[in-house]
């Protein structure tokens, strides 16, 4: 069992000063320290804010809050101890800023969430974006994938979550994914030993290093890469931030792909936000054997989930309409393959070894003479078979008959 | 190499008598032998003889070649050497029957290959079937489903071809596959240990072993269930008559499960004819880090193939629109995940071990006072939580709270 749920968040708690620069900018400031406030109050994807909020700009949304208006209630609670000018110090003395909509580097791509709020009851756009790292995250997910799987995975998806994200980090995508154990872990590793871009979406703050055996990965796709989460510093995770980071990942990228899950797994709430915000939706294949690839066969038959089988099938799917596509694998055609009924009737009727007269071919072959002795010099030509002075023979080079 | 084009197929040198019941149907003798003669004479799925022969009567075909008419000398070299009287009890003692269409035990199946016909250049429905074995061809075939993949196959491919066999069989549903090495002989040995039907159509005479390595399982298919072919008895295989004999094992079952296929593979030409014919095309998916998974994955993507994870999976497919549907599989409900947002995220604020007040859970969960502890005494009504001196905790039965 998972105690997550028993740390109470700690609110403002962290030091330092500095960090006015991050939080400078104009008449955004207010704005900003407002979004800041709101995403310490109102928890990601919280439906009931969304009905009670629904189109007012956030800066009225903190005044009425913090005015005490009636019907708000719900969210007071909290209000008493939230200071967000703290918050975004707290933040910055931890190398993080708080990016919010209209910055240059907000990702347009969340903002579907907004619509997509109708359809869930852990839905809405964040207020703002709580970022660790040196990228610029609207540029780093403009050519993106989420690769997320379960945290039991088996070796098999292991290997397989890091050899894609290798692949992909090689032809320029971004690797998304959540930061836990197994195949995020194995994604986020795969891309960074490609030395590619690679972005976690978190359920607690972006200081806080949850699962604790992921701190150093954590630390390390921050220097290279980003650390992302709606939650301000020091929050931890719960089931439903969870459930509401989903929606982040599927968002913010052009496609998810589902590299082993089980039915009862995340990965397929991730897989069902990428839908609903019209992403591509990929799944790996696996042994029907393995409980791990239940819930990526599962998305392939009943949920219309392109089959990933490589790099390449997952480039197709995340390009624009007709660019990226990739020639499928076809079967290697051999001379044999190229030949017309006849001459492939009387190439098969060839001994191998013991010459034969065409008259024996024939019969073999079940053709009339004239057509087989045609075909005969036919496949001469193409040294496919030798004449002796016994008959004819296939050429000690033809390629092998394989039955099919 | 396989050097079965080696063998020039022996002809009529079978003896024995005997077998006049077996022929015997009133005015049907006459056709009959016509067919078995043809059967010999003309190769199967030879698109020439499909053309020549349009429309015409077995009978009319058969006496055309006899009077050796004009424009028919491609099929004029066998015909000196064929007896089909001879082959029929040459059959009657390999304990083999000749059956055309108008017999009670023909499978009506295989006329759809006189429409296929146009669509390949192998195609044609055969003129008769040879089969041996004492079930009944028509009835074995109700019900049916081809499981078909690589000779080279992996363990998994072996393993998973038994068992989906198995199941089939279990479930009522004939096994058809092509006898030869791999997920076939799986395939067939699945069923025969489930004590269900099997039958293997071969690309020679069902009295000719091929694979050698193989008489043994042949035999036992013989004995239990049936071993078909359109060629008669003696002939060899030939890669045209592999692929000819393909287009039966599509055409007869009301579906094709490709287990394990490498790109370059035979199951992929029978796949093809299954969808030609209008039969469910499915493909069993596997590790994508196999060669012999990429011919099934290949269907999937490119060839609009069901993804085949379960003997249901196959039975839904095989059956009548409406039929045999299986519930997909569904995520456990857990009694928490039935709860609406507020009871799942104040059970989410609810210490594991050390209670705590409702006042300190209201500002975990986000939620107004009011609403915390309206939630507080639903969850505790259906026992999740415990209410203690100090506050509340998660009863010791709480299922976990797994992160997703």
């Amino acid at each position: 069992m998972t105690n997550y749920a028993l740390t109470i968040d700690a609110v403002g708690s962290g030091g330092g000063s500095g960090g006015d620069e991050l939080i400078a900018g104009g008449n955004g400031d207010r704005e900003r320290l407002a979004r800041a406030g709101l995403s310490r109050v109102v928890e990601p994807g919280d439906i009931a804010a969304l009905k009670a909020f629904d189109g007012m700009p956030a800066l009225e949304i903190w005044d009425r809050l913090r005015q005490r208006s009636r019907g708000l209630e719900r969210w007071s609670t909290r209000l008493a101890e939230v200071d967000p000018q703290r918050d975004l110090e707290r933040a910055a003395a931890a190398g993080a800023r708080f990016i919010i909509p209209g910055d240059d580097e907000w990702p347009d791509a969340v903002d579907v969430l907004a619509d997509a709020g109708q359809l869930s009851r852990r839905a809405g756009a964040p207020f703002g974006l709580w970022v660790r790292g040196r990228a610029h995250l609207r540029h780093a997910l403009k050519r993106s994938a989420s690769l997320v799987g379960a945290r039991a995975c088996s070796s098999y998806g292991e290997h397989v979550a890091a050899e894609l994200s290798a692949g992909l980090a090689d032809t320029g995508v971004t690797v998304v994914s959540g930061g836990a154990f197994g195949i995020d872990a194995a994604a986020h590793r795969g891309a960074i030993a490609a030395s590619g871009l690679t972005i976690a979406f978190l359920a607690c703050g972006v200081d806080v290093s949850y699962p604790k055996r992921n701190s150093a990965l954590l630390s390390r796709i921050a220097e290279d890469g980003l650390v992302v989460a709606e939650l301000p510093p020091g929050c931890s995770p719960t089931k439903l931030r969870f459930l509401a980071r989903n929606r982040l990942i599927a968002a913010s990228t052009q496609g998810t792909v589902v590299i082993e899950a089980a039915i009862r797994s995340g990965a397929l709430n991730t897989a069902g936000w990428a839908e609903q915000c019209g992403r591509a939706v990929l799944a790996v294949p696996g042994p029907v054997t393995s409980r791990m690839s239940a819930g990526s066969h599962l998305l392939v038959r009943e949920r219309n989930a392109v089959l990933a089988t490589s790099v390449a099938d997952i480039v197709e799917a995340i390009s624009p309409f007709g660019a990226g596509l990739t020639r499928s694998q076809r079967a290697p055609e051999t001379l044999a393959d190229t030949l017309d009924a006849d001459l492939q009737r009387t190439l098969d009727a060839v001994p191998v070894n013991h010459p034969a007269p065409a008259t024996r071919i024939a019969v073999t072959a079940g053709l009339d003479l004239p057509t087989t002795e045609q075909s005969l010099e036919a496949l001469a030509a193409l040294t496919l078979i030798t004449q002796t002075p016994t008959g004819w023979r296939l050429s000690p080079t033809s390629p092998p008959q394989s039955p099919t």
